[in-house]
């Protein structure tokens, strides 16, 4: 039972590859050799997203060290959805894949101890799921219980990437954000899980359109592994991602959904998925050589 | 497709009646009667637990006008787990219960949008879902239009019941909480959502142990319905929880969870659910009374 953090920078440094590919797998942008033949029922189209997400794990995953699993799109449809979303995670981690599952749930007590058990389990094959801070400790305590029993991880939301994030994170209270104090909190919540990394798993998602942010969140979280959303199709860059790296060139591990898994919308996604991830690949790492920070 | 709040208020009149029961039915909480004989599988459990659910509907239907299921303790169960979530709604809402799915939900554009019709589709048996406000109006703008077109509702977490939800909730900008600004997005949200009932469909979770943060923000978001955990088990009592209604006996929904479902203990559990609804019913009538604001 090897720890996260430790496990995912392994993962990274085998790959040489700080990204994680988001299969949002939107059934209706699923290209039409997949869903042009199909009567819509919730069992087909989970069928055709299971089939969809095979083809795409099968050309990154010699690329990329993890994939990121999308809940709401697997949720629509119910029970057979859910069954997608759990074959999916297993398809991936049988090809050597570090799994997050993007839930963003949040509760409290044994219900947070519920949601838990479902994804964190001893024997899950999802690594790590993302989590809402708005309940404070009481909603994170239980989480990280099982991050610490059972070698799993946490991203905590932090700064998102979308433009009305500003509403709530961004309020000041005393002189400093609300992001700011959700990461110091964050920052706490991690100190007892660091592995030998020197990497927490106990990490924050950070959006990548918030360079500056991200900046000052890098020294608020020091041990923190940032999950960095909002890469290409949100308009965030290379450039824009590198302060949410460390100066050994960890730290941030950064995601692309749609411009990874829809590269091309059509029939040949699978190929135009693998080459997408070797660009984003070899993006990342020119700005992180650029930035003089490469670890390869 | 008749609006939300109007439906909910209607019921609540209809039993005389302003409580909610929550479903929030943990296997390991089960009677043995129910769980005594059964080899642990999550198809077992999770039939285990339609069984109590179906006999806590039957006991409790004629008392409460709605029912709250807390989507942790079916998604513990994977696939099986799920299809015992909407079994449960769709029997709820054949004997006539309003349904809340406690899903406290968060994400943005498509992906909210793709949460918001797992739920709050137009077939679906579900009346209105949870969601958490930490992103901001990109998270909860695709839930309300769903809320508008299908007459369905939302609850939007502002203050939660738990000790810890000071550590965000309770931060100060300019002089206001940060549940208080929030409080002002919900109602701003809420604005074109209102039915002939005067209320929004559009409502906010308020915590019972929290009275007298529950005044300021009735009157920071009059229009909204509030939903009220922390009743009974947690700790809140019927006198702590009159601030949260409006001076018409309206506005408020007070949940009991493990207190009803879980009242003995024992086989006779259906029984004693049945018993506690009608005890919660009466305690909250009279506080009502004494306050000189009952409806009924």
């Amino acid at each position: 039972m090897e720890h996260f953090a430790d496990r995912l920078i392994e993962a990274v440094n085998r790959k040489q590859n700080p990204s994680i590919v988001g299969l949002d797998s939107d059934f209706s942008k699923l290209p039409d050799s997949l869903k042009g033949s199909i009567v819509e029922s919730p069992e087909a189209c989970s069928e055709a997203i299971m089939k969809f997400n095979k083809s795409v794990i099968d050309s990154i995953k010699d690329t990329v060290p993890a994939v990121k699993l999308q809940s709401a799109f697997y949720e629509i449809y119910g029970p057979s959805g859910v069954k997608t979303f759990w074959k999916t995670a297993e398809y991936a981690k049988s090809k050597g894949l570090v799994t997050v599952a993007d839930v963003k749930r949040n509760d409290i007590g044994n219900t947070s101890k519920a949601y838990s058990r479902a994804y964190l389990g001893k024997d899950s094959p999802i690594d790590c799921i993302t989590v809402n801070p708005y309940l404070g400790s009481d909603g994170i305590r239980p989480f990280i219980d099982d991050v610490d029993a059972n070698g799993k991880g946490i991203f905590i939301l932090v700064k998102t990437s979308n433009p009305s994030s500003s509403e709530i994170q961004d309020l000041t209270c005393d002189g400093e954000k609300v992001y700011e104090k959700v990461a110091g909190l964050v920052n706490g919540w991690g100190q007892g899980s660091t592995g030998t990394s020197g990497y927490s798993s106990v990490g924050a998602v950070v959006g990548a359109t918030y360079p500056e942010e991200a900046k000052r969140l890098r020294e608020i979280m020091p041990r923190s592994i940032f999950l960095v959303p909002g890469y290409g199709a949100q308009g965030g860059g290379a450039a824009d991602v590198m302060s949410c790296f460390n100066k050994d060139g960890h730290g941030a591990l950064i995601h692309s959904g749609r411009g990874i898994i829809f590269a091309s919308g059509g029939n040949d996604f699978s190929e135009a998925a693998g080459q997408a991830a070797m660009k984003m690949k070899s993006d990342v790492t020119k700005a992180l050589k650029e930035k003089g920070i490469c670890p390869w």
